[in-house]
């Protein structure tokens, strides 16, 4: 499995449908996941820290969770079949651990409220996530900083 | 408290909001309820039966409580302050009862899927719900139609 964050929401070119991104903890792989507006609304306000004056679905969710002493362990998008995400929602209760089908927009929007970290499989990983150019050109810039920078000093022991 | 059904969705002719509509066992008052385009949506599917091929945010919840082995036991809408209803789920679990704040329409969309009973306070009944007009006059229509076919034979003992 491998970690990822929300980088940030986006609308996908072809299909106007809202997309959130998630991008691995090196920046370096993101996965771009197409989601439903009223979903891209709850992420998007979990990313703003914004409160709505009343709970939204996914702060029901979250209260539910907090009322019946159940913990939101992590989020893990799993698969894909047909173009569709699938993803679990891993709950600790009573010392046991539960694991609930989801959406991976939902869990991402529970995951953000209760601060749960996000993974993706293996499989995602290797099939799905897309490499960053941009990043890699940063990364490329940043290394010929480094070696630009580098005084005869640097090179003592 | 009194038990109220959803009878139908509309659309608020002011604003053009969705409208969840609650009618009362005898269907004499009503109480409409703004709600969001979302919202109106899980209603709708929750209302026709239809089970979308992934979990929606409502389909979620219910798992995560049965998951969680909780019962929704009835949900309230229980006041209403500056034009906003509040209600809360009131769920079972361990032999203990839980209170939960939520709007009208997350509790709604939730009951429907597990069949809770949905109420109304007290204060909510007399203060905000509507008196069917069509309901009465078709009442005494049926009032009417009764007398009109009582035989002689009924008033027998």
């Amino acid at each position: 499995m491998r970690q990822m964050k929300v980088d940030k929401l986006g609308i996908d070119l072809l299909t106007h449908d809202p997309v959130v991104i998630l991008k691995d903890i090196e920046g370096k792989r993101y996965l771009p996941i197409l989601i439903g507006p009223f979903e891209a609304t709850a992420i998007a306000l979990a990313l703003e820290g914004t409160q709505a004056p009343r709970p939204l679905s996914h702060d029901l969710m979250k209260s539910i969770l907090e009322t019946l002493e159940a913990k939101l362990v992590q989020v893990v998008v799993h698969d894909i079949k047909d173009s569709t995400f699938y993803a679990r929602l891993v709950i600790e209760t009573d010392g046991e651990t539960e694991e609930i089908d989801a959406r991976p927009s939902d869990a991402i929007a529970l995951a953000l409220r209760v601060g749960a970290p996000i993974y993706v499989s293996d499989k995602i990983a290797l099939e799905e996530t897309v490499y960053d150019k941009k990043a890699e050109a940063e990364e490329k810039q940043r290394f010929q900083k480094f070696i630009e920078e580098l005084k005869p000093s640097d090179f003592r022991d």
